[in-house]
């Protein structure tokens, strides 16, 4: 049974950070999550950004996994929301083992219907943070839109923001000031699309099962 | 410059084949194409499939690279329509050349904006219809999401129908009589889905570049 | 500094499987890496298999991450064996998070070097088993192959063996009783190829870098 | 039948450049094998390079498509050299079609065997060269190892050699001079690496199979 969102309110979002690093080490990937979350809120949209490091979240593919799992909370709150924002480093030019553990506990919802016969997940919107020394930001954005798209996710017009360096380079993205141009004009362009689009799917859900 | 969509009329999609293989060989590919066109169709939607190789389609990253292409009378059909359906087959577990060869040609959009300051291809939603003798599919998919996406299409809910046989075995979509349930109930999810969001996004469209 | 392979000796495997369930759950996974290490056995290779997840492994890219971090022995157990065997379930068509995440704690090898100048890793052979209800395995063996490959590992002919069945279907690898034909045929190549070539690597080493 | 290397003789290579752009049009690929060929022939290695556009390659996956297709006489420079290098460049994050295209070509090697039951690729070693503007290296190294290494190939460490750029920036590898020094120290590690265990394979070649 999923968390329903009320009807009538202002769009929620809420993103996961999936550094490999517990609080209060400073990530890239952080940082670029506040720059997504900013944006959203001058958009009128209100929400959060949890750290899934910092919870004590199971190996698994259920959404309990029991045993002082703390994945259950975490999955409210992607389901109260409107615009999941999902933010992940790049390692050996994959998405972090962390996000790939978050998609494998969203992997459930493709047993979980709501009462339109419809997966839990619809109606919500999905964009994505990549941060990276170097090299491999498409190649996570397509896994993780797959994956998200997979368990009922629709992704937004440009629905990826993302820095990395030259080649065998080691800035991180923290370490930029001021942000570099280009990345937080995806941003803008990335959140204004995202919005446009969870508030139209508010509006008018996708149809029911039949 | 895009191709505009008429105001008030029906939906329409454009499918684009990337089998290896000219008309009039048999493609397992045509085959899945076909049932997304009846779902589409029977949805309301008219449209038609072209296969890529029966058209002189160039390498590059242009619109027009001249001396005979004829990406450009495809490129058209793509923006006519609201909803862009890639069929590819897999290769060594990749998308088919021919398919990249599209997102390649695809690729220009990134410098082609409308009246509004957005890609010309805002507003149109991309599913993917994948097959293979065996795996590869959810890689394709991904692959073909980013790369769609990238250049400004939005992705419904459970956007990739497909089917691919157990691991290395040789059974062709085409041959399989009746297709298989689980396909063709994705087919129906996929273009309900595509339908729907289409029908947001013509009415209101993403908002413009500041 | 590397834990060094004995001159002489019989040649040596280690595995590790990266399922999500902890021991003694069946895994799919495990009756692969059997196949495999039965395999090894025949060719004269000996060696033992882990299960990542039974052990106390953390999130991160260094070789040692304290507070209890039990990924120091598994590394010395890579390090002490000619043939690394990565095996991995497929999750969402990915690799397994637990996957990623041995691949992240191998990237500290990128640092590590031996008293040749050479990454620590070198002269070991990789081979990799992949196991999944439905597709994704070429995808899985791609982001491994290359995972492995940067981090100094070499890859024989044939460097994968796996099993998946047919599109969104639910059978489980081990309990297919006989293993698929194709599969074992697999595992035989595979495993004769990386048995000639870790020989050939331990008695003609790498040369060191300039 | 494959063409056979000759015993004795100097190690030899052969290059593919998978540019989209005709001779004589610069390609910051064919800079990159330039770079990988001198490599080569510093350590004793003699061969050349093609540009693939520039013959008549037709899609397929046959080893002779037959309409004047110009893939079997690459095919057998392929076969006749140790050392095979494909190079690509990165389109929205993925390998060139061309490159695919390659692949595709190369997949007849499944059904083509030699005297002794092996596939006729045997032996022989592949290294890859990427560039691009920004991103895409790995996920594009991991495409091609995965597709080489089912054909045939074995992938020495370290065998990608690569250059890609800020994110979303616009400067070609080819303007860069000089060029970058890590991925000259990348292309000299993996050459030697390939020199090293071409020459190994050479002289002990994978076993028959049984």
């Amino acid at each position: 049974m999923a968390a329903s969102k009320p009807a009538g309110s202002a769009l929620r979002y809420f993103g996961l950070n999936c550094t490999l690093k517990g609080s209060p080490a400073e990530s890239s990937t952080e940082r670029l999550l506040h720059h997504v979350g900013t944006a959203l809120e001058q958009l009128g949209v209100t929400g959060s950004v949890a750290r899934v490091v910092d919870h004590n979240v199971a190996f698994g593919v259920g959404s309990d996994e029991g045993n002082g799992d703390e994945w259950p909370a975490l999955r409210r709150r992607i389901l109260e929301a409107d615009i999941f924002v999902l933010g992940t480093p790049i390692w050996l030019g994959h998405p972090a083992s962390v996000c790939q553990m978050v998609m494998e506990r969203l992997d459930a919802f493709l047993g979980e219907t709501d009462d339109q016969g419809r997966m839990v997940s619809y109606d919500r919107v999905a964009i994505v943070g990549v941060v990276g020394n170097e090299d491999g930001a498409h190649h996570v954005g397509a896994s993780v839109f797959q994956g998200l798209n997979d368990v009922g996710f629709t992704i937004p017009a440009g629905g990826m923001a993302y820095w990395v360096g030259e080649a065998m380079q080691s800035t991180d993205f923290k370490d930029l000031d001021p942000p570099p141009a280009k990345t937080m004009t995806t941003v803008a362009t990335m959140t204004r699309n995202a919005v446009h689009l969870a508030d139209r799917l508010r509006r008018d859900p996708y149809p029911a099962a039949p």
